[in-house]
């Protein structure tokens, strides 16, 4: 198991290594790579060779972050990971690494590094990079800071979330500050829908349901819908919120046909117990957020679902 | 014209006063409404009477601002304006009252008012509130928080436009160590849709068209769209970004059919200067978001500001 530091402690430990890898976690989210690429040009800053690498192709559209920090040649002498809970999620080709220290927020974390500096009250990993970064008293300039943003916007949809601290909205002040064009991230991070994802809400919105008394809204995702519009599975990330978000209802419920001809239900749900729910059909989760997988038609199911709602509405 | 004055100076002035009229412009938003009652419940924790006015009806959706703010009896002795302009927007009822001070944050304030603390790089009005709060020696508490917590989110988007500044994120973070519920107020005032406009968005979507190699998006609001979703002038708003924010469009037209038959047009852009297309309509606007009022079919409409945008398109 990982022996538990301090952020002084992991400042300590970085500035005795070099030829450092950092590693984020496959299929990387903005916090991911945000965190990656700050703590990688913090430390080349202090004139180690260090790069930032993750076993899946990364987004084009970070390519602010990608671009500027090419790869320095050198035979890695350690690896850090970030925002990465547990080894698996690094990918295949970084499964059997020896991490020497893993920086991350989620209280799950395995503790598979040799050392760890976890913070599961923070909104972001980003926001213990800069902690670092502060305490290995290099500046925050502008690229560092995109990154930054990147990371703290990410995981709290642009401080919108309920996991927003005063500490995110406090590191997003300071990011500002440096001068970086924070209103062309926000519409590149929160804005802008790629073509196929907005053709899926088109076709998804029109198919809205709402019964109950206007207190239940289904929606229903087909694997043809998904075929017709090539969307990826990141691209649907959020679609959930759709039929959650309309006045008066409590229980947004979206069916999501899957590859296997099962279908997967989300609950999102306001004060309605939602892991309650989903655990009648075998599923779980959190309060207001939860799932399971069923077979059957969607009719049949969407009438189960109700069954089991009604009771619950206020 | 107004004397203009500095916090300090506005602070001394409400010490001063009793028997205060607050009065917030018609229509109120998010903003004018946070740092009306705000004020209000400010002033009265200092043993004043004081009420906080506007000249509509308010929406129910802010009914933690206005339900523990009820009116105290008293004849009014003076009256302070927040976040209002110029003196028509403050409605028929209190155009001709004599204005004490007026709080603002529009470069455009005409100096009705005998007294203006006027900062127009404030992204919100609350902002200045929080600042003359501050200088009364007043504590945040709850109420307080919630009111300006609405009003700097509603004006930023919840920290997202370009009117965002450090100063605003970091109110933000205050407001949010009182401890309100900064979750269900993002829920209420930045996800919740009505039924009205969730229908609205459900049938302008399906008809958005894409054109000129993907550079162009055209969405169509019919009057007969907005007579089957019953949907009034204030939950339109924003709508138009729908067709700006998808990927790989530089202009965003939306076309909206008024009562007497014409078209407004509404186009958003990126790089392209919109105002200089409005112009050669006999519209105008800012660079970003402009529009004009143009009579024609929508098929003949859409092939003029076609053919107006091609050549700016990269």
């Amino acid at each position: 198991m990982a022996k538990r530091i301090d952020k002084q402690a992991a400042a300590g430990l970085l500035l005795g290594l070099d030829d450092i890898v950092i590693v984020m976690h496959k299929n990387p989210d903005g916090d991911a790579l945000g965190s990656g690429f700050a703590l990688c040009a913090a430390l080349r800053s202090l004139g180690k060779r260090v790069n930032a690498w993750c076993d899946s192709p990364i987004s084009p559209r970070y390519g602010y972050m990608t671009e500027p920090m090419q790869d320095m040649a050198f035979t890695p002498q350690c690896y850090v990971a970030v925002d990465t809970a547990d080894r698996p999620l690094l990918g295949a080709r970084f499964v059997d690494i020896e991490v020497e220290l893993c920086i991350d927020h989620h209280g799950s974390n395995t503790g598979y590094a040799n050392n760890l500096w976890c913070v599961p009250d923070s909104a972001s990993c980003a926001e213990l990079v800069a902690q670092l970064i502060d305490a290995l008293i290099v500046p925050l300039d502008a690229y560092i800071a995109r990154c930054l943003y990147t990371g703290v916007t990410s995981d709290t949809g642009c401080f919108r979330y309920a996991n927003t601290t005063p500490d995110s909205l406090r590191l997003g002040a300071r990011l500002i500050e440096t001068g970086i064009d924070n209103v062309a991230l926000n519409n590149l991070l929160f804005e802008v829908k790629s073509r196929g994802r907005f053709e899926l809400e088109q076709m998804a919105m029109a198919g809205v349901e709402i019964t109950a008394g206007g207190k239940v809204a289904f929606m229903t995702i087909t694997q043809e819908m998904l075929h017709l519009t090539g969307i990826d599975a990141a691209d649907i990330e959020g679609i959930t919120a759709i039929p959650r978000n309309i006045e008066g209802v409590e229980a947004g419920v979206t069916l999501r046909e899957l590859k296997n001809g099962n279908i997967k239900v989300s609950l999102r749900t306001g004060d309605i117990d939602a892991s309650a729910v989903a655990a009648q059909f075998g599923g779980g989760g959190h309060k207001r957020a939860a799932g399971f997988e069923v077979s059957g038609t969607p009719y049949d199911i969407k009438v189960a679902v109700v069954a089991a709602l009604e009771p619950l509405l206020v």
